[in-house]
């Protein structure tokens, strides 16, 4: 059975590895997901992430909203608002004021972000508790953050503050024009147990159809990552997370202007030449197939929305012949 | 209108409280409230006797528990233990082990505790916080912690082990024998603004039916508070919470005896002289009055078991008759 490491963000990746996993050998295949979104809200170790990968592989995520879990209540959250509200305090009065509860938790997901903050004040290291809330929701694949020690994106906005990940992507709704991202931590970061081991022994890495800005780029930057997808460039391919010149989900279209880049298939293949050997696009950006290819990099042509499971299963499939070849 | 300032634990405290609004104007009433139970579990920070005073005064206190909120849902605790469980981890792998979920938190209590560490994350003072869940709650008497710094208590027991309250009081639910307490941190805590102006300027002092052992002395610990009560003494009437013998909730009666007192108003009249002018005693150990003014303090037999509010509100109306006086 073919070993295969996906480098991950968090929706897009949720749901090519519920795909990927119907596949290949779930036994096979590690996931190394980025942390950039963690956050310590409410003194609870947020990894967003990671739960929203466990959550869809468990079959658990709410299908609505695409985080959290479903069938979920929010006792505890609506008790928040009613203190801050009592207390005129907003989401803006500083920076990152959670206290105002603009980080929605639901009541069964702070039961992880307990569990979380208990292992990790207790001295387990990220890795291990993500193991063990794997096994709990009896995962069979192998789900490394990139690294276990602290590495944060910042975005700077161009009217001057920088955010964190989830205050840019939740608090304000990725409403804000961002001029620069920057990994915080990452420099000083070592891989986790496992990383560089999984992507050197992988017959195929994929790069996930996640925000290359803010999701792939905060794994790369942890040092010996990015070397180690180059060393396996020609078993790596990437998913394109721009279809028609638009993100699926979230910001990545905007974030990419912002940052003086096109979005579209081409803009996303200069950003992973050096580090892929194909490029996966959408049926819809057939066209730009030779323009891709011109880059440097094989293009490979399929449907890429994953309604369904079974659509990203065919989509995993096409992926795996790719990076096998 | 009298000024009251009530020396407070947990739930004795806040049924005679509950009683005294009714006997007095609320706005004239200050508690000073143990933090010796404060913990920081699953990276939350719980304040056990404040919480139970603010529910209980709120009327949305368990009635059945005698703590945390009515009408709880256990959705987030229910999801920690699943993760305990399908990891093999209990609450004795480690002393205090909080992931195997042993301190039971509801839905809608959690959020006072994610405001609360939100609050104290962002630079509020515990006293700023308590202040501000009061307000949501619509609580018209002054709650104040004993001190804004971390005092904390320890009980070390006879089989060699050192547990802060909560392990000992919920997770050992107080059946392991102990051989001292002590009171980590008040040396070099302050008390909280307002808290020996409150003695000081007030008409009558009480000491709440409260556990001597861990819910008094750790206020009383806090460099000047002692001081103020015994400049007090005069105005100053304590309540027994020994009732014929044993304790009406909890371990104090047990404690007293570990510690090599005896559990009798006789012993709760030694332990209080210093600090009091009068001691109320329930009408069961009427028998005792003479022993106990034997020790140089007031005894003053009422009923002080405090069933319903109405019960409350006349124990509490004895107590500021004798405090005036």
């Amino acid at each position: 059975m073919p070993r295969v490491t996906v480098i991950c963000g968090g929706v897009g990746a949720a749901r090519f590895l519920r795909g990927l996993v119907q596949a290949v050998d779930p036994a096979e295949v590690t996931a190394v997901v980025n942390v950039g979104d963690d956050s310590v809200l409410h003194g609870l170790e947020i990894s967003p992430d990671l739960d929203t990968i466990t959550y869809t592989l468990a079959g658990a995520i709410d299908p609505g909203r695409g985080w959290g879990l479903v069938d979920e209540s929010w006792q505890a959250m609506e008790q928040v608002r009613r203190y801050a509200s009592a207390n005129g305090i907003s989401a803006h009065d500083d920076i990152g004021n959670d206290a105002a509860g603009w980080f929605s938790l639901g009541d069964r997901d702070l039961g992880t972000h307990l569990y979380r903050t208990s292992r990790r004040h207790a001295g387990a290291t990220l890795s291990e508790v993500t193991a063990e809330i794997a096994v709990a929701w009896g995962l069979e694949l192998r789900l490394l953050p990139v690294s276990d020690d602290p590495v944060r994106t910042r975005l700077a906005t161009t009217d001057g503050r920088e955010l964190t990940f989830q205050e840019y992507f939740v608090r304000e709704q990725h409403g804000v024009p961002v001029r620069a991202v920057r990994v915080e931590g990452a420099d000083a970061a070592r891989p986790a147990p496992g990383v560089i081991e999984a992507i050197d022994g992988a017959d195929v890495v994929v790069i996930a159809p996640s925000n290359p800005v803010v999701s792939i780029d905060p794994v790369l930057a942890v040092p010996g990552v990015r070397d180690a997808v180059i060393r396996a460039r020609t078993r790596t391919v990437a998913i394109s997370p721009i279809v028609g010149g638009v993100a699926l989900k979230g910001p990545a279209d905007r974030l990419l202007r912002e940052l003086g880049h096109e979005a579209s298939v081409t803009s996303i293949a200069r950003w992973y030449t050096p580090l892929a050997s194909t490029l996966v696009v959408d049926d819809v950006d057939a066209e730009l197939a030779a323009d891709v290819e011109s880059l440097g990099i094989a293009c490979v042509v399929t449907p890429t929305v994953m309604t369904t499971p079974a659509a990203a299963a065919d989509l995993a499939r096409r992926c795996m012949e790719e990076g096998i070849r």
